[in-house]
């Protein structure tokens, strides 16, 4: 490892033009910082090279997107075969036409789909949608649950004003009483719940969504009202390729997806059932990139990709041989670990590290060794990542628990 | 011509897997129903070919974003380049900061700069940022602007309720005495006016903005709020390559780019002065997609090759040369047209043509000539577009004329 000297020159000149130089998810000062990488040179595969030469078996997909791996080449021969007819025109090209009946095909509560470009761009959208559909205005949301950039939800509250929030509710996630009760007082005014297919916002370990939690979101939306949004923009496709919904046994209105959908090309989708399509035909929806055949293409290449190859099994397989890889690791050192959500997107916490000491020590450890986690936020596993990529990854896992181990045991 | 039936069967196709067919500005019931194309197939320099094979000089530059023309070999080969390192990382590209600091040095106003995917991303940024940094909630805009699709903001208003626009205020745009008497009574609450720097909504002839329009602008905004914010998404470097508030001479606080940035490949920025850097970054905004790094090298190279080759320059000419035709071959046929805006982005319609059976007709048989504009929306003129290109529209459009005329005269 060659240190992080680039990587620190690039962030100073970074803050002088940028507020916080890189804001948002990926700030590195929410890695362990000047002790990770800030700025990127190249990735191929599940590996990637930092603007210091340091190169990583990648643990974060690009916080998702990445799921058949870095520069694929069936998803990159698409990109290419459409880059030669054009990418954006003044009407779509045949491409979207072709991926929404891809998408309807695919999620059994598809009726009709819409696209866009940001997460937050289909979420904003169901939410309006939902208010359109049912005349009401209450929106109810899982306590620091993370659906995007829309005034109504952001994580901090800098220059949002009271009457973003004015209609939103919000209840403990999993908490299928404190739900009930909230829905039996206010869920006559409540044009919808959104809810993430697990609990998987950052700082905190994962949730799976409990079953009589799931099943008062089963008792209590309906066509009329609450509608059940499923915000599908962080695990969709890599829990169900037919949404995570189907994974949980749960039939949405509205489920909104982007992240794994076009392998890392800017892509959204709101899909929905046919009893909403006259409402979404009416709520305003439109971007100046919306159409962009590039994206399109990549996305049916990806999801050709990965049902022909049954890439999600593989992945399924390759993180839990990840997860069993780590627990085993932590109990020869004799630290105790949380491994919680799906393998195929797991989060690694150390018992009791309420000042994150040790996960961002762990974390630095493994970057010196190559091996790049976040230590807050949960991790993605990818198609591109083989046996053999998970077993050299134990082998550098093992030191950085072991000198972690040294530290705090 | 060979008629639009595969554009006809595919867009059947399209409404039945999405509301409406296409939603938002490519709408092809927009155009001339039956008479125009609704999907395109490729597209090189100024002329694209819908799926029927019909072949059109283009004058809508996929509503603003193809600057340099469709396949910029320059801009393209940046992209390239790009792709083989990859697109999206766990972390920005060095080009991130590249970009920022471009971005710095073009706009005069520009102390910093974030990046987003669309339009709105920027705007509704900037928005937030206003508010965040005034402590005050009401934004002043223009009536019937067009900000993108924020629910402050979207000029239709299903699923829009009370509250997203309960701090919203509204004049008309270049009414200069409306603007000062709403600043006089109620810039103090003001956080923030936005404006595009013209008047520019579909549906109307355009306006340049008033120079005493422009003073009450300049006399009321300030640090301390109202600030100024210009939303250039639309006009940005089709003014002016400092921007569009360069070409007005304001000064504004906070301004919006998109669609020219990136010669079609998907980004925007909010650039802002120093006194805003702190609320700037204590505003949430992120996304997925937000540091792709193809889209950053499609931009450096757009503004590179728009300022070596004096682009701008070259689309006002050629822009001018196109409405001089039009205005000639109108008088010709004794009709009289309103060829309003910049040249850059003009927009023509028919005198006291109410039902616009004259523009629509007009369209239908430049259409059928090989020739694309559009009936409601402003037009846009690229550096693709040569004075032979013009010659050759203006042969077409004498015939749109000839024929209009013989409907109407």
């Amino acid at each position: 490892m060659g240190g992080f000297s680039e990587s620190m020159a690039l962030f100073e000149r970074a803050r002088k033009v940028v507020p916080g130089g890189i804001p948002g998810h990926q700030n590195p000062m929410l890695l362990v910082p000047g002790q990770s990488p800030c700025f990127i040179e190249r990735a191929e595969g599940c590996r990637f090279r930092d603007v210091d030469g340091n190169e990583y078996i990648d643990y974060m997909c690009a916080y998702g997107p990445m799921i058949l791996g870095y520069n694929h080449p069936k998803v990159e021969a698409a990109v290419r075969a459409q880059m030669a007819k054009g990418n954006l025109f003044n009407l779509p090209s045949p491409l979207w036409v072709d991926l929404a009946e891809r998408m309807v095909d695919l999620i059994p509560t598809a009726d009709w789909a819409v696209f866009g470009k940001n997460g937050s761009d289909a979420v904003n959208y169901a939410v309006v949608v939902a208010r359109a559909h049912t005349g009401r205005k209450t929106i109810i949301m899982a306590e620091g649950a993370y659906h995007g950039i829309g005034s109504w939800c952001t994580p901090s509250t800098a220059g949002i004003i009271p009457e973003d929030r004015a209609a939103v509710l919000r209840f403990e996630y999993n908490d299928a009483a404190g739900l009930k009760a909230l829905l039996d007082t206010r869920g006559d005014d409540a044009a919808a719940v959104v809810i993430t297919p697990f609990r998987h916002e950052m700082f905190h370990d994962q949730e799976m969504a409990h079953e009589a939690f799931l099943d008062v979101l089963r008792g209590a939306c309906r066509d009329e009202g609450p509608l059940l949004i499923i915000d599908d923009v962080r695990a969709g496709f890599r829990l169900h390729m037919g949404g995570s919904a189907e994974y949980l046994g749960l039939k949405p209105h509205l489920s909104c997806f982007s992240k794994a959908m076009g392998n890392g090309y800017p892509i959204s989708s709101c899909v929905g059932v046919e009893a909403l399509r006259e409402s979404a035909g009416q709520v305003f929806f439109t971007g100046s990139f919306f159409t962009s055949a590039v994206p399109l293409a990549a996305s049916l290449a990806t999801i050709e990709e990965m049902l022909k190859t049954r890439a999600l099994e593989h992945i399924f397989r390759v993180g839990d041989q990840l997860r069993q890889g780590l627990l085993n690791q932590a109990r020869e050192v004799g630290m105790a670990i949380n491994l919680t959500g799906p393998a195929t997107i797991p989060f690694m916490t150390f018992a009791g590290d309420d000042d994150f000491a040790r996960i961002t020590t762990f974390c630095a450890r493994a970057y010196q060794e190559g091996v790049f986690f976040h230590p807050y936020h949960n991790w993605f596993v990818s198609a591109a990542h083989t046996e053999a990529d998970i077993e050299e990854t134990l082998v550098k896992t093992k030191k950085a628990f072991e000198e972690t181990a040294e530290i705090f045991g």
